[in-house]
């Protein structure tokens, strides 16, 4: 299978969360690119790389940055790709500058945000490969056998007194 | 083209600002469903409706809720089709509870939350389609088309110092 | 006395804040179950656990959860028995979302929320107790005690001026 | 069956929150005695009242109040019963301050809190009447009903593009 | 004296505050135009238009938006005029999401943001003019006059006991 | 002079905060007592210390605590003696709750609410002195000295360029 | 007795707000002056204001300011008098910008912070009127017949349930 | 060419955060001057020294400080030159106090703020230049060749992936 989905980051600082989408990604079977642009610094570079992600066949676009996180809409208004917004934690705020500037979009352009941080790379890539198991079946089986891990994981867990450590 | 999209809602009085997603489906030309079921009060309902919705050729969920508004998670717990999210403003705090509570789901469950109250409805149907696009090429262009429409909108817009009202 | 209460995790993260629940019971002298079960990854096994506990004789149910919380209200949605929920200090957000997702509930299913992370975990530990303090007047009793003890350790404090450390 | 539940209200004006808590009360046909009695104005009618209470029989207290909402907690250091919170929106911030000085009690005195305003009002009662259940086995089944009639209101609602209004 | 400040907007509904920017740029003697230009809806207008106004003479620019209000920001990408930002009270949240998704630039794109609302297109004006005073010194006099005319204003106002209203 | 401040701390493990405020009313020559008692676990204590502060010649209370921070409230009902109050940083909400918690009284008991944390417990000693500086001319000599010496340090600083660290 | 209490707003709008203050020094029997001034638009008028206010009798002042709000500190850091701060309720936010602005006041300058809006109006009345009874007997009791005739009024309300209205 | 900006601090530890201003000025080529004065310990010396700006040919004054973060509104009320401020994050709050304290301006006098802490000092120093380029072309070219280094950064960096660390 081609690359099907992107991975753009404002920073190279944001890929020590993002590598956790890249590794979910991997682990489902999805073939992803990765680049390092940003919404304010580099906007021409940006445009023109959104602009060929159609054409060169790929289906989603994952979004991530931090502070002012404009780069998922950014990357919505440039693409009719689904695009989804993973908000970095940032230098203050806790997150919670990321999360609004990222989900707060105007009627017309949308970016599907998922969760603050680690949690919302591991689900953007999972909601990516929900999205692609529409056309491709055996993604959909992949995010089902992924989920059947995760809760058999969550079953094998005995009483918490029992174990060592805590 | 058959119904592709759900759209789920935890309450009757959700409707006045999910007919928004709905109307936009329609003008994009996406079928879908419209159900009231909630995550609290209804779980068994809920578990059957969203256990059929994958043979049933649906490939999009939409839920709606406000508050503590589990109905978006609860549905991704439930199918591994792709599920988005629309926060209504609850009955205090602004949003702030229905949208925390949608978008930070754990790694492993993964909702695309979007923009809090009517805005989000919209955007969640633009998603939608958006989503579709890849499979269906008529839904990219009705998505390119419907932002066209907004874009001369905008653009038609003259000096606003020149215009009666304000 | 048999098992009365039912405590149950979303993930085995949360034990190291839920210990000091288990271990407040066992001060007051209420046998309890512990359990690893996520509303969002089994769903089904939470379920079934649910189900069960009004039948085998528990009482009241502690739910903690992190993040999106939906695990009580989950739990509140499956039974009639009191639950008592403990949002958990999750990755972001220094525990706001947890705590709105768990209290914010609507109307007809009910979460009595703690506080945010250690102090509410015992508190579920004491409500608890209280809530079965009407049918067990020995676990009345118990509170009593647990608080008196509290009470008596605040007025030996001597004046801080006075101690080493600080 | 004689007098349960006691609601305190910090406030005349709570009243328009909280008489649907009485309203519930009655519904799943619970007594109760309702009382104005502030932790700040006046604390030794507080202590006076809250003191009598498990004598006289009461077995759950629910107590409102908005802003710096000291009164859940005030009763909650003058009783072993279990003490129920509901946070009422007050003259600023969005009922934010109202809940945090409800459920943030430190680790010792426990106030179960409810949701802000009327859906808190209706789940305080709901859940004192969970916590009934477990000695009056009629209450169990009243609450089973209470949650029956409201699933069921939930089912019946048709497609809502097919009604009127919205 | 030309056009010296450019005022863009991302929707006609920003009028409303935004008219107080004009209309103090007015009373200030400063030249100005106004645009309607949406980050998301009308990248690619919005980058022509942006890319033209040093050499049209342009000095400052001054952007308006609410919600994920990323306009300020990418005109600060486009451009090397100083951008000031006004935050639009949207439609959920109050406000803090506009601000956050102005002020929290990252480190080498800047946005100076002023006040939410009326109150910050007020103050946008008025620091257009303080920065074009430094080389325009008719500019400078006219905030200096600007300003003593609202502290008369002030230290005109009676004492408020003895007028009317209230 | 004899005792005219007392600081009451809902904990033990508010002194490290407290003992500023402590050094600084030392530091100012106001005598002062420190006593450790809570709301919520000692309120019979409370009332009785609080009691007779105003017999045995005090003239100011500082209150301080954490969470749902209700003893400044609680003092203030049991005194007429004016009630200041310093919010501790507690386990989490980086301080939001204990300041709302604390300055959000209803009309009629009024509690001075200072800073969070140490700049807190520093500003309540010297509102303290400022208070009491009107019946000990003294105490207002005081406030202003140490403020001049606060002045002339910031005064005495020079370019930071200029010297090391940082 | 001479004005012993001077209240200052930095806008004539305030007083909607304020005059809650002044007519609950007026009940308490405490003269006191009424004046506009601003910190932003008039600080040479306020440096002169507040810098006659010790030789000419005054012992506390008031200050209510909103939003960015100023004034409480300005004036704080002007007179070793006692400064209490009302936050008044601005154009966003929902007092939260009131309120902070003028509660973290850095160590050594100190602001004693009452309730946002009409709560804090009345409360600052009150706190100043209990000040001043450390050296006015009968404003001490008159801060105590205040709170008894409030704290009677709540005695007095009967079961709001056999009352009309609600 | 002589000094144009002017970095005021409220305190000595403000400095690990506005040396990045500084540094920031240096790379552009922009002579400034550093000085510690606080709106609230040193406000005649503040008015002392911002009094003589302007006609020492200061054209840009920025200011930081934290908590309630007055001194850059203390700036702009004795200065037409225009003021940037810069929020630092203080002892609790997140920094959200000193955002808030510093952006909410009531019109008339502007503050242009920049992002909280070490990227708004950072911006604080490009809009700064920005500012000055419209008189000084070479600072013009100095801030677009800032930015054309930043942006080749960004696109010079490779496929995470393919690097080490992370």
């Amino acid at each position: 299978m081609s690359e099907l989905v992107s991975i753009i980051m404002g920073s190279r600082s944001d890929w020590s969360t993002m590598e956790h989408c890249s590794r979910t990604l991997d682990a489902l079977g999805v073939e992803h690119d990765v680049k390092i642009l940003s919404a304010h610094r580099t906007p021409e570079a940006l445009a023109d790389y959104v602009g060929t992600l159609e054409e060169r066949g790929f289906e989603v676009v994952i979004a991530a940055a931090g502070g002012a996180a404009a780069l998922p809409g950014a990357v919505a208004g440039l693409t009719t790709l689904p695009v989804l917004g993973v908000p970095i934690q940032a230098w203050a705020l806790d997150g919670l500058d990321s999360l609004l500037s990222m989900v707060q979009m105007p009627g017309g352009i949308a970016v599907g945000t998922l969760s603050i941080g680690k949690a919302g790379a591991v689900n953007a890539a999972v909601l990516a490969a929900s999205i692609l198991g529409n056309k491709y079946p055996e993604l959909r089986r992949a995010v089902a056998e992924h989920r059947r891990e995760r809760a058999e994981k969550v079953l094998a867990e005995g009483d918490p007194r029992r174990s060592a450590g805590g």
